[in-house]
């Protein structure tokens, strides 16, 4: 299997270390071989070629099944022109790649329900799958400039029907695998772009009788994503919102390094991520938590290898891990054990093996 | 002074009934006069006369020194066309009256912290004034229409330098009058007009360097809120991202029957309502909680009427009905006196005289 990876800036390098020694263990256990193929991108790619995307890093990911991509950005590269800064490299490969589908599960642990900033009654037994349009909408419709000598400024909310029709159906198939209810979120009450997504939904929800849908509108779904995460099952929304309303939901639980989200398209092709930044305050110190990177990679597993078996015994292998008590120093635990990237990594493998 | 009542859908009713009598109550301590005329808008308006914004209604706020308004909308209307829904009157009267900034105070009641869904220590102090954008952006640009056929939907962000200064103005003065921080909140690393934005921001700060600043991308924001709170003092954002933010963050607090919010412009004219909808399920029952109403008429005294003092003995009246433990159907509280939209009026009214 050919995977890039993609460590990227901050702590990136740091998790991408873990994930392969992580695939590497699930590798020798299931006899399987992954073929890592590194490439830069991000600030790091600024640094070292002058572009965030470099042609012969984005030419690998189009050669590759997978790619793994561990954060990017910082300070460092906040100043520069929009168009070379290190998020014009993410936004560019998933675009290039059509990586229209982002997949961010949210699942409150057990045993760090504590470290929520919400009570524990209100975030309890929560799990939520929020699938984002990734590809459209106001991160790519065009005209996006500055108007009239920059004395105003324009962008568009734009969306085909079929990009649309697209993310609705993996949205349904994923509630089917699940507890077969989505919840669409738009802003039909004043987007033209809503009310053709909402139509949209209306019309697919015939070929998935088996699924109970709704509608929410953005503002009244991040309200309930606060007052009740544990009402929501799939969750599914265009570009913008999906980007607003997933990072919100990504607090509720407080462990957001935690977090793992694949970007995929139809064919199993995906770009696998840990939701958590590149962190540059704590980067190259070694205390990072590599946990959302390796969950990153076993969604990888998942959907681009179709290795569920796999993709299970690293999700288990993290929960025990963390009924053990390990942590990183993210996570406040009484009690627990504090530990850094490289033993926490050590742990998840020897509960794989 | 003239004051326009648009007590509008559900519950707007009956806490419009509430609000006047608290203002009759101040009339009379304060050697006030106000004269209510009373107008249809939003559902309410569509059985009367077919239209969600009659031209009566428009008129009479054209000619009007304040508005209140109750609530609009309801699924009885939820199917009509665009145009013709409750919703569309409520921006329709937010842009002819060129209420440009919307305030949201979002306060934490001592009296009310066990009845947020976060936890006491994230909650407790969180004291925040979101300023939103209001007549601008995405709910107002052209083209926003259906393409190809119905295969393709549009719609346009679209600012103008002077509508993002006035907005900035208006937040930075907030803030003066607080704690003087002021957190912008954009999406500049994906959108011209959030670049734009976050350029006025920067030239602004110059003239009040009293103030604090930060800018933040709404995603971030997203999250913040949820797990630092007490973090913001003001925030200002274009009209969608406060659309979303600030319902995300009425929910912080547990009781949104509490909140005002406040549409005005520079001048001083406004139009004032609660945060809370228009409650169908619960109307005509008299256990609406008329809290957000009441406060939306002391803001109205304060910006519209420059009653500092009548503004402030409302507000304290409140606070000491809360800690006499009144409260209705939506605030759980053990031991406390559970009463309905009445008896809620009138012990605030007991608290003012
Ligand atoms: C870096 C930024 C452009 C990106 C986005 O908004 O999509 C990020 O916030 C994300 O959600 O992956
Ligand atoms: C009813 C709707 C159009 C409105 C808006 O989105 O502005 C409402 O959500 C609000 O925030 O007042």
């Amino acid at each position: 299997k050919q995977v890039v990876l993609l460590p990227g800036d901050g702590i990136g390098k740091e998790v991408m270390e873990s994930a392969k020694l992580v695939l590497n263990t699930v590798a020798t256990e299931y006899g399987h071989r992954f073929a890592f193929h590194e490439h830069a991108i991000g600030g790091d790619a600024i640094d070292r070629y002058g572009n965030p995307l470099p042609d012969d890093t984005l030419k690998a990911c189009h050669q590759a099944e997978a790619v793994l991509l561990g954060s990017v950005g910082g300070k460092k590269w906040d100043n520069l022109p929009a168009n070379k800064r290190p998020e014009k490299g993410l936004l560019g490969i998933r675009k290039q790649l059509g990586l229209f589908a982002n997949l961010r599960p949210i699942k409150s642990f057990p045993a760090l329900e504590h470290v929520s900033p919400l009570k524990q009654e209100v975030i309890s037994g929560s799990d939520i799958l929020i699938i984002r349009e990734l590809t459209g909408g106001l991160y790519f419709g065009q005209p996006s400039e500055l108007r009239e000598n920059g004395q105003a400024a324009v962008d568009t909310l734009y969306y085909q029907r079929y990009e649309i029709e697209r993310i609705v159906d993996k949205a349904f198939q994923s509630a089917r695998k699940r507890r077969k209810h989505l919840t669409s979120v738009d802003k039909a009450n004043v987007l033209e772009s809503s009310r053709l997504w909402r139509e949209v939904v209306e019309e697919k929800r015939q070929q998935y009788p088996d699924v109970t849908v709704d509608h929410l509108l953005v503002d009244a779904a991040a309200m309930k994503l606060v007052t009740s995460p544990d009402q929501f099952d799939v969750m599914v929304t265009e570009n913008l919102f999906g980007d607003i309303l997933s990072d919100e939901a990504s607090v509720l639980t407080g462990s957001l390094g935690m977090l793992p989200s694949a970007s995929v398209r139809s064919d199993g092709v995906g770009l696998y991520e840990p939701v958590h930044g590149s962190a540059p305050d704590i980067a190259g110190r070694g205390m990072a938590n590599p946990i959302g990177m390796i969950l990153s990679a076993a969604m990888m597993l998942r959907h681009s290898f179709n290795m569920e078996e796999e993709a299970a015994e690293i999700e288990s292998a993290v929960n025990d891990t963390l009924n053990e008590g390990y942590h990183t120093a993210d996570l406040n635990r009484e009690g627990g054990k504090l530990v850094g990237t490289a033993e926490m990594t050590e742990a998840v493998i020897e509960n794989i093996t």
